[in-house]
């Protein structure tokens, strides 16, 4: 056994009713021993670097019928880690990975089925947070799997500037769509424009009728829908799909930190319009993680996509970080630097 | 030119607002000559035998957007007919046809590609207005076509007695799957147990909770539901849906007849649990109707398919039958005669 040293870890406090505040998460430090346990084979014990922070894991805060799982303590989440001892075999010390991983400086990783090898590291490292990690495969599957995509067609991306929506968006744009976005900032909505190349982008902040957004901005209707955010956004958008539309069910943000969940009454046009509305979760398509990774890295490195990222210093940081993301204080995707190494 | 004949027709008054009534349609006497007219060539011109009354027929007596299309002077629908005169090279003087044509005794019908002939006459010929023909074809691509069912899967159906709904169950239970149905009276329910063969069925009227009778009939969830009413029903199924569950989303006619439309609150779960939610519409699969007519006609001889109608005799009988499907008042398939002949 060797000597133990301090883990800082960032604690749920209790199951979050609606609201979820700073407070609500604590740092709490303990210790370990940087040694995989005689009785965790299998496992690997990593050094955390990067936590990518997600709006799905506001889902885990909730004692909520239907959510993705279990609450979180210490919080899960994906990461970049430094392996510092394994009993995997394919997973060695010195080994870089991305994966699932908790929130805290040191962790036993005993599930190791989404745990990735890092094996190109020409690019920043906190990429395997996001447009190398989940949700750069969430966007890549949400859109081409999810959509079916052809080109001319008219997409829709809610929540745009966040770490999925402006990939979407980009992928879209490379698809030969026209794509629009919806964010909550003039200073997002021109990142959109200007730095992500959507052909349009809307503040929804600043639209009373998102109804009449939508027709102004596409006035013959929309084929795809990338969905972040549900509510009302969703509600109006059915009204302005086209036939035979596809609506990829990503998250639903703007209902995860609410009391009361907001009725979708426009569904009959799912009907009316023969529209596909399919829900996914990325691990089901972790089967081409290769073929993402191989396609993104290409368009990475030939210029051809752009990603912007939020990083806050410190694992202290994480519980602002997180809750940041659901007033839209995050500008791209929100990562949290645990150690630089 | 030949004699003229009287033409009686039913009309919609004006777009209806919320609970069409009777008296939102009045019958009109016109009058006919029966010829097609010289400047429609393709047309044909039939005698009007049995209508059908379906719930879409509802939303097009909306000014709804987002709805099938425009209103209806006369009112548009499914029928049997018989050709009295024709200048389209398909159909001759004597064929039998269903398709699209409207509620009155004679119609000259000029679009015809909605039009089939009838060429199995060894089944009742008002069969055409439900099993072998549009609602009939409505079960068959909602069910085989949207719910890609797998033998032990579980299914839901509401208004499960209806045209649609009795054959949706018997093609499920033909696929090996769990059935359960709801519908609004002890002598449906009664129908669905004992007549059609479904597994379980419930009258929804005497549930207050839906949730709650879900979670009694299937315990373990609901791999596909056939959605007839939308609206509550739809919410509290979301709740019941299994992992990568599918809806069809045929019809919403909980929502046709209102004045305010209910809000769907757990779409969520479309998210979470990966779920496939699909609108459609039959008209975009009738080059499959061939292999479902073979398909029906022979479970119809071999006895392994069960069908029950409601027949209202006389044109001037349509207005209070269509209206009746909206407080459930039809038992099976709702069938106007017009003519035996």
């Amino acid at each position: 056994m060797g000597d133990k040293v301090r883990n800082k870890q960032i604690i749920l406090r209790d199951y979050v009713k609606a609201s979820a505040k700073e407070s609500d998460m604590i740092l709490k430090t303990s210790t370990i021993t940087l040694k995989v346990p005689q009785d965790c084979n299998g496992a690997v014990l990593v050094k955390n670097l990067y936590l990518s922070c997600d709006p799905y894991m506001r889902t885990r805060m909730s004692f909520l019928q239907g959510s993705y799982g279990d609450s979180f303590t210490p919080a899960l989440g994906y990461g970049v880690a430094r392996v510092l001892d394994s009993s995997h075999p394919n997973f060695k010390k010195g080994d870089l990975v991305w994966g699932m991983t908790a929130w805290e400086e040191y962790t036993i990783i005993t599930s190791t089925e989404r745990l990735f090898k890092v094996q190109h590291m020409d690019v920043p490292l906190s990429y395997y947070t996001g447009i190398l990690g989940m949700p750069g495969a969430t966007a890549y599957v949400g859109f081409y799997e999810i959509c079916s995509p052809k080109q001319g067609e008219t997409v829709f991306i809610s929540a745009a500037s966040g770490a999925v929506g402006q990939l979407v968006g980009q992928f879209a744009k490379l698809s030969g769509c026209y794509v629009v976005g919806s964010a909550g900032s003039k200073h997002k909505v021109d990142l959109l424009k200007n730095k992500f190349g959507f052909d349009d982008a809307f503040n929804y902040k600043e639209e009373p009728d998102f109804n009449a957004a939508l027709k102004r901005y596409f006035p013959n209707g929309i084929d795809i829908y990338f969905d972040n955010v549900g509510g009302k956004m969703l509600d109006a958008v059915l009204l302005n799909m086209r036939l035979h539309g596809r609506i990829s069910a990503c998250g639903m943000i703007s209902q995860y930190d609410v009391q009361e969940l907001e009725g979708v009454k426009n569904l009959f046009n799912v009907v009316t319009k023969r529209i596909r509305m399919e829900g996914f979760l990325v691990p089901d398509y972790y089967h081409l993680y290769p073929k993402f990774l191989d396609t993104v890295l290409t368009l990475i490195k030939e210029g051809k996509i752009t990603y912007l990222e939020d990083i806050a210093e410190g694992l202290e940081s994480a519980p602002s970080a997180l809750i940041g993301l659901f007033s839209g204080r995050n500008i791209g995707k929100q990562v949290v630097v645990v150690s630089r190494e």
